[in-house]
C-alpha cells in the first residue's frame, strides 16, 4: 500500500551537543548530566515562522531515522517511511518533521555506551538512571537549538506515546497537539513484569559482567531472550495464528524431536539475533527502566491534574488486539482529559496486529492523523 | 475459605514400575521405552466394585502431591488439597482419587533426570522427546495396574485439562466423563512462542550444558527466567494490578536508581528461583514441547472427528481473564463436542485470577463438579 507514495529520499543524520559548558540536564534523580549527543534527523521544510515543526517520538527500540534512506544503497527506508513524506500523514510538503533518538539510545544519542568523557570509557552501568521526562528534557533542548518554540504536534506510539504525553504536560506553551497511540498513561504491573523478565535474561547472561562488556563479549543470549519476551508482546494471539499458525519450519508431519521447530519458534529466534545487532543490552536495561517508572499523574498529584496542565489538543488511538497497553488504558488518558474539559479526540482502531498495530496500520492512521493535524494548523492562521 | 474444611491427612507417595520385562510403552515419535517409574498417590477408598476411581492429572509443573500432607510437620498440602477431600468438590468419602506424576516429570516419575539403566547416568537429553498422549499413555498403565477399568472420571486444568481430553479419546471404553479446566485441544502460536522464550533461557545458560549438568551446576539462571516468563501468563493484568500494582518493594517514593525494585519483579524473581528448588530444567524442556505438539484434532482428521470417538460425558469451564488458553479455545471444544452430539456443559465463570484461576476458583468449581459427577455417578447406579 505504500509503494504508490514517494519516500522522503536521501536524508542525513545530524548530532547536536550541549552540556559542554552549562554541565547538562538536572535528571529526575537529581543529577545534572552531560555532555550529551542527540542524534536527529529532519524531514521537510521549516517554514519562515517556525511555525511547522512536528516531532516524532520514536518507541522503545526505534531511533532518529524515522524516513527515508541514508543512502542509495540502503536496503530499507526509516522506521516510519510510511508515515512521513510529501503527501503522508505526516506530510512533508506542509511539515517540518523532526526525530532524535532518545537519551539511554544506543543510535547515536547519548547512553550507557556512550564514552563517559571524565573516563575515557563507556558509561555502562554508571550511566545515570532515567525517565521518560529525562528524555523529553533533551528533546526540548533540541527544540531549543533549533530555534523553534511551538510545536504543530509531537507524535509517538507505544514508549513514544508516552513522550508525547509528557511533552503537553511538561511544557504545554509548546505542544499545540499531542497524537497519543498505543500508549498508556502508566506502566501497569504486567508491563513492569514483562520488563524485568527482559533485565533478568541480561543481567544473568555471564557477558553481561555488570554492564562492562564493551569491546567483549556482549550478552547476546540475554539480549536476544529479552527481544523474544518484547516481541510476543508488540504481536497478538490473532496475528500469531494468522502468520503462524502451528506450522513446522522445515517439515510437513512431527518427527517427534528436537529438529521439530515450529515457525514462531524460528521467527522469534531469528528477532532476537537481529536485534543484537542493532540494540545495546545497557540500553535496555536503562530504557526498560524509564517505561516502569512511567506514571504521568505521579509528581502532578493524579492523572486528570497532571493533564489539565496542558493546554494542547488530543488525538488518541488504541487498537482493538493490543493486549500491552490495552483500549482501556487509552481511554483513562481521555477521560482524565475530559475531566480536565480538555479537547480531546479518541478511536479505537480494530486491527489483529497486537501492539504493532501502530506501526502497521498505516493507511488508516494516516488518514484520522491528517484530518486532525488540519484542525491543529487551522486555529493557527 | 478451605480452613473449614478439614485436609486429607497423611498420605504416602508410592512407586509402580513396568517395563522392565516387556519393553515399556510405544511412544509417538516411534520408540518402545522402558523402564517407567510412575510416582503417584490415592486418597479415599477404592470400592469393591473398583468403580469410583477418579484420575486427577495435573498441570505443567504440579506432581502426584495433590492432597493431604507427607507427615505432620509438611509445611504445606498437596497442590489441590482444597479441591479434594471429605465433602470437597472430589469427595473422597466417596470416591477413590488417583494423581501421577507426569513421564518425562521431575517429582518422582521416570524423566530425563532419573537414571538410565542402560548407561548408569541420568538421560538428559537422551530421554526420548514425548507427547501429551505418551503422558496418558503411562496413566494407562498405572490403572491397569490398579485393576481400574472404568472412571467415573479424568479431571486437570491446563496441561491437565489436555490429558484429560487425550484420554477420553485415547481410552473412551475408560473414561465416563471428563472435567477440562482451563484448557485448549490445541497449543497456538503464542504458546509455543511462550514455552520456546523458556526453553531458549534454560538452553542459552551456559550450566544447562547440552543438558548435561547433573551432579554439576545446575541452569539455576536460565530456568528462573523461563518461569516469570511462564508465571506471568499464568496471572492477569487485572490480578497483578489488584496484588502488585506499582508498589515498590522497600520504598515508598522512587528513588531513581537500581535499588528501586517493585513488587511484582521481587515476587516473579522470588518464584523463578523458588522453582529452581523444585524443577529439573530439561523436565521444563521436555514438557514444554510435549505442549508444543500437542493439537488433539491431527491424528483423527480434526476435533471434532477425534472427539466423536469419546463416549464420556464433558465438563468444561474456562475463566474470563485467562489470557494463555481464553475461552474462545474452550469453545473450540465444546462446539466440536456438539457437532458430535456429545454430552457437554460447559462455564466461563468470572474470575481476576487468569490461568491460576483453575487452582484458585475453588468454591465455585468444587460446587458445579460435584454437581456435575453426581450426574455421571447416577447413571452408573
Amino acid at each position: 500500500m505504500e509503494s504508490v507514495i514517494n519516500s522522503i529520499g536521501i536524508v542525513s543524520p545530524l548530532d547536536y551537543e550541549f552540556g559542554n559548558g552549562d554541565g547538562g540536564i538536572g535528571l529526575d534523580n537529581g543529577e545534572t548530566f552531560g555532555p550529551i549527543t542527540v542524534r536527529y534527523e529532519t524531514y521537510g521544510t521549516l517554514n519562515a515562522e517556525r511555525s511547522n515543526a512536528v516531532l516524532v517520538v520514536h518507541a522503545f527500540s526505534g531511533d532518529a531515522h524515522a524516513a527515508g534512506k541514508h543512502g542509495s544503497t540502503d536496503r530499507s527506508d526509516g522506521w516510519w517511511d510510511s508515515m512521513i513524506g510529501p503527501g503522508k500523514g505526516l506530510d512533508t510538503s506542509k511539515y517540518f518533521v523532526i526525530c532524535s533518538n532518545v537519551l539511554g539510545g544506543c543510535r547515536g544519542t547519548t547512553g550507557p555506551s556512550s564514552i563517559n568523557p571524565a573516563t575515557g570509557r563507556e558509561y555502562g552501568m554508571t550511566f545515570p538512571v532515567i525517565t521518560i521526562h529525562d528524555m523529553v528534557k533533551v528533546q526540548k533542548r533540541l527544540l531549543d537549538h533549533l530555534e523553534i518554540e511551538k510545536l504543530v504536534t509531537v507524535i509517538g506510539g507505544s514508549m513514544g506515546g508516552m513522550q508525547a504525553l509528557d511533552w503537553a504536560v511538561a511544557y504545554p506553551e509548546t505542544v499545540r497537539s499531542a497524537v497519543v497511540l498505543a500508549a498508556t498513561a502508566r506502566l501497569n504491573a504486567q508491563g513492569i513484569a514483562f520488563n524485568a523478565v527482559g533485565r533478568n535474561a541480561i543481567m544473568t547472561d555471564p557477558a553481561w559482567n555488570n554492564g562492562d562488556y564493551y569491546g567483549k563479549t556482549v550478552p547476546a543470549r540475554g539480549l536476544a531472550t529479552a527481544r523474544m519476551v518484547g516481541h510476543i508482546t508488540y504481536l497478538s494471539d490473532e496475528s500469531m495464528r494468522m502468520k503462524f499458525g502451528r506450522k513446522l519450519r522445515e517439515r510437513e508431519t512431527y518427527g517427534y524431536d528436537f529438529a521439530d521447530v515450529f515457525e514462531i519458534e524460528s521467527y522469534l529466534s531469528h528477532q532476537g539475533d537481529k536485534f543484537v545487532e542493532r540494540f545495546d543490552a545497557n540500553s535496555y536495561i536503562y530504557i526498560s527502566k524509564a517505561l516502569d517508572y512511567f506514571d504521568l499523574g505521579d509528581r502532578y498529584g493524579g492523572l486528570a491534574e497532571a493533564l489539565a496542565r496542558a493546554t494542547a489538543k488530543f488525538l488518541v488511538i488504541s487498537f482493538s488486539s493490543d493486549w500491552l497497553y490495552p483500549t482501556y488504558q487509552s481511554k483513562e488518558i481521555v477521560f482524565a482529559l475530559m475531566k480536565s474539559n480538555k479537547d480531546v479526540s479518541f478511536t479505537e482502531l480494530s486491527s489483529p496486529y497486537g501492539h504493532d498495530s501502530f506501526l502497521l496500520e498505516t493507511e488508516r492512521q494516516a488518514t484520522i492523523i491528517s484530518s486532525f493535524l488540519d484542525t491543529v494548523d487551522g486555529q493557527r492562521r
